[in-house]
């Protein structure tokens, strides 16, 4: 059986890249992908054969990497971060639905997820995605912003810690703007903003603004741009060079911490870890 | 400076432990987490100090990890999935400004995020997080059900795909039930529902349902519930035994997939792969 592998990367270099991706990379003969995230990845792909197709090609690439596995190479379709999130890996199976080819159903297809940009955020400026959060697009590119808005507004609405993907482009440059108006109309303007870009890389940079100050010209589609949510806090610990800037959202809406000795939250604790088991 | 790594070691096996965290556990001598996710780390943890903590103690591991940490011994706080993910790395950050001890702040803390439960299940079923999303958790021990059930119907409204974290409990047997009843006023009947159980590990077990058909008493505290947006697709792939399930979200609201020929999605595909550099 001919195998594809979909495999996000993470956010940069090889040290967020797991055993697992590793070793479907090793394995694969033809590799498929934006040039760049080839190139990231260093020694790992010598003697491969790179299938490079420039960014605007992604549809190209996915039926190109069905296509190779189809004929019995070992492939890998590879992005960085999770490619599962707002990336290649669901253009695979929208393919294979909707324009199948020969011999596509016998392709072993198995998809190896990565930390995704907004993780990546996360983790550099402490835990903002400790409560309910969302993941949005602005890109009105094949979702109209009709629906843009009203999911925007559901998620102003929601109080969800919000992320978001794609917040502008050379030809979209209002669309960020227009959801920080939505969102001020449902929390507070100190609400926190980090505004993050090449995370995890040599030149990362990673500001911490408010809802009410964020400057929308400050971004580019390389940027990451997450807003709080109503109870999300911007702390600062250390003092003079040593102080650090740190944003957390609290795990719920109860202020007061808990302790041992008058838990009346123990289910809740317990089930925040093995949720994630 | 002493030093505090928080460390998500995502969803199982060390296959997806990235080299990163690897080196973060080998360099901490003292480490705090429930034991069974210490369990899972193997040799790595061969000859450090253990502090496993029960479950529902999770304000006393975070508690404990700071005060190793500001002794002067490297520590590592450590739960699977993403540490920033409904998870205990906001705890440190809360502690911190709330309850802080002397010497914490000289800490040095660095969070290694991990793959979460929702990217483990969507990997495994194919790309439902595809478009935009959101993860909610039903317990409302630290957040009354009022607040989560706005959030419920902001998430219909906005016909995000979502995530739910601890969606029942032995306490809590009817939230999941009620979000069902809810989210049905907003998606069609058929909308796929990803029911996922030990992810990755030897007894994953994966199922498809439909919202209409989600049977709220399959669900326990260590499943991950996710339910598609209005676009989400089930589909079937191959024939007889080698029969595979997936599920997609599709990356807008465009039926057509637009190839090279006719590209009017140019941009837009772009910032696909961009936004997860």
């Amino acid at each position: 059986m001919s195998k594809l592998y979909v495999i996000g990367t993470g956010p940069g270099g090889l040290e967020y890249l797991p055993p697992i991706a590793r070793s479907a990379i090793a394995e694969s003969k033809e590799l498929v992908a934006y040039g760049l995230y080839l190139d990231l990845l260093g020694e790992l792909i010598e003697g491969k054969t790179r299938h490079d197709r420039p960014l605007g090609e992604e549809i190209e690439r996915a039926r190109l990497a069905l296509q190779l596995a189809a004929k019995g190479e070992t492939t890998a379709l590879i992005s960085s971060g999770d490619i599962g999130i707002f990336a290649m890996a669901t253009l695979v199976f929208e393919l294979l639905e909707k324009e199948p080819e020969a011999d596509w159903e016998t392709i072993d297809i198995e998809v190896i997820p990565g930390i995704s940009a907004m993780q990546a955020a996360a983790s550099k400026i402490g835990a903002p995605l400790g409560h309910d959060f969302c993941a949005i697009s602005l890109s009105d590119l094949l979702t109209p912003w009709e629906t843009i808005e009203t999911r925007l507004k559901a998620a102003g609405q929601g109080d969800f810690v919000i992320s978001f993907y794609n917040p502008v482009s050379i030809k979209r440059d209002w669309q960020l703007g227009r959801a920080k108006e939505i969102l001020l109309e449902h929390r507070p303007a100190a609400t926190p903003v980090i505004i993050g870009r090449n995370l995890t890389r040599k030149d990362e940079k990673i500001t911490v603004t408010t809802l009410a100050e964020l400057d929308t010209t400050q971004v580019d589609m390389l940027t990451l741009v997450m807003i709080g949510n109503s109870e999300s806090r911007h702390i600062q610990v250390g003092e003079g060079d040593s102080i650090r800037d740190w944003v957390y959202t609290p795990r719920g809406y109860s202020k007061k911490l808990v302790s041992k000795e008058a838990n009346t939250a123990n289910e809740s604790a317990t089930e925040i870890s093995e949720a994630n088991a």
